[in-house]
């Protein structure tokens, strides 16, 4: 896996290399130009003229990015992050050269740059051999789709505060309900929505239920 | 406004200084221990007495990172983001020491790190001063509810591709009423969601309309 960084200011023609023009219309704030970002993006095809590269604007308007298009991203061959800083962009840009345009949430950041880490730190760890198993213990949360279980390690006692008696005995089939019951009851409290593009079990169902008249 | 880092395996007891172990109930991976992580922030408290720290938990399994939050952050006077890498947490630190688990979306990072830089250049440029009027070209997106509408900047046409006439007749009426309208048509292309908790005048009412039936 190869991470290159481009400068797309070094593609700017003209005498100032200027990136960057008022927009027509009138307006506060500054877009960058077609010409920089056309030309930066056009060099890094030449360099790798056999793949087909994902060319992804950072827009808060895009697709929002989730587990799913990390998955899709890390089946690629070659992904180019396009990272403006404080600005817009023309609109030719995103029309003739973008192929996708990827928001990683609801709110508004002052450049594109902690996106694209965000995404390629998303995407990379998915690659082959790029993890241990070290990282385990925090990939179950979209993949089951359900919430993670608590989980808790030594001391059985911290200060007053206890690690639940079921983990401590030792019985591991209690212990695998436990999970699974806590994974539903966290799923049910924080993250309803999931719920409904999941199919329970009818134990699943069962313990859902109790969960929900507060029974446990 | 300050940042400090903090390296919590500095606070963590015992010859070998482990902030780590396995999780009670077995299963891969390793968990974060409770006892550094309260010491740090513990210790963090003791030099600034007199703020009321928000303490966030970077977690995918959290509330939903998104403008209101960062708007609300950036009320605060302090915030402390626990930062874990590749590791899960005790539940006693969720349960006991965190006010606010937070995750910036339905994605899988290797750690919190990337996720908490996010959420403070969020936050941080929200504050006054922070930021002068170059960003504004892109704070549009979701403080007006609609998404924003295309921008160009020079030149008029760049290869064969060319800015819409309006922008260039410098009709300041006509100009206000296509960014409306492509705001409308955008929004509605898009993130059809936005409009549920949008309220539409009668003329925007009208526009989407005619984008509905590709009337334009």
């Amino acid at each position: 896996m190869d991470v290159s960084i481009t400068d797309f200011r070094e593609y700017a023609e003209g005498k100032h290399q200027t990136v960057d023009d008022y927009p027509y219309g009138g307006g506060a704030g500054m877009l960058l130009k077609a010409q920089p970002i056309f030309s930066a993006v056009e060099a890094l095809r030449e360099r790798t003229p056999d793949t087909k590269p994902r060319i992804i604007l950072m827009d808060p308007a895009g697709k929002r990015f989730d587990q799913k298009l990390a998955e899709e991203f890390a089946q690629e061959e070659h992904l180019i992050f396009i990272c403006g800083h404080y600005e817009g962009y023309d609109e030719r840009i995103r029309e003739f050269l973008v192929t996708d345009e990827v928001s990683i949430g609801d709110y508004i950041l002052t450049g594109g740059e902690i996106g694209a880490m965000a995404m390629m730190d998303s995407v990379i760890r998915l690659l082959p051999g790029a993890l241990g198993n070290a990282d385990s213990a925090v990939t179950d949360s979209f993949s089951t789709g359900l919430l993670e279980h608590p989980h808790y390690t030594r001391p059985a006692q911290f200060r007053d505060m206890e690690v639940p008696e079921v983990l401590l005995n030792g019985n591991h089939k209690w212990i695998e309900e436990w999970r699974e019951r806590e994974s539903l009851r966290r799923t049910w409290e924080r993250r309803p929505d999931l719920l409904e593009s999941y199919t329970l079990s009818d134990q699943q169902q069962k313990w859902l239920e109790e969960i929900q008249k507060g029974v446990d």
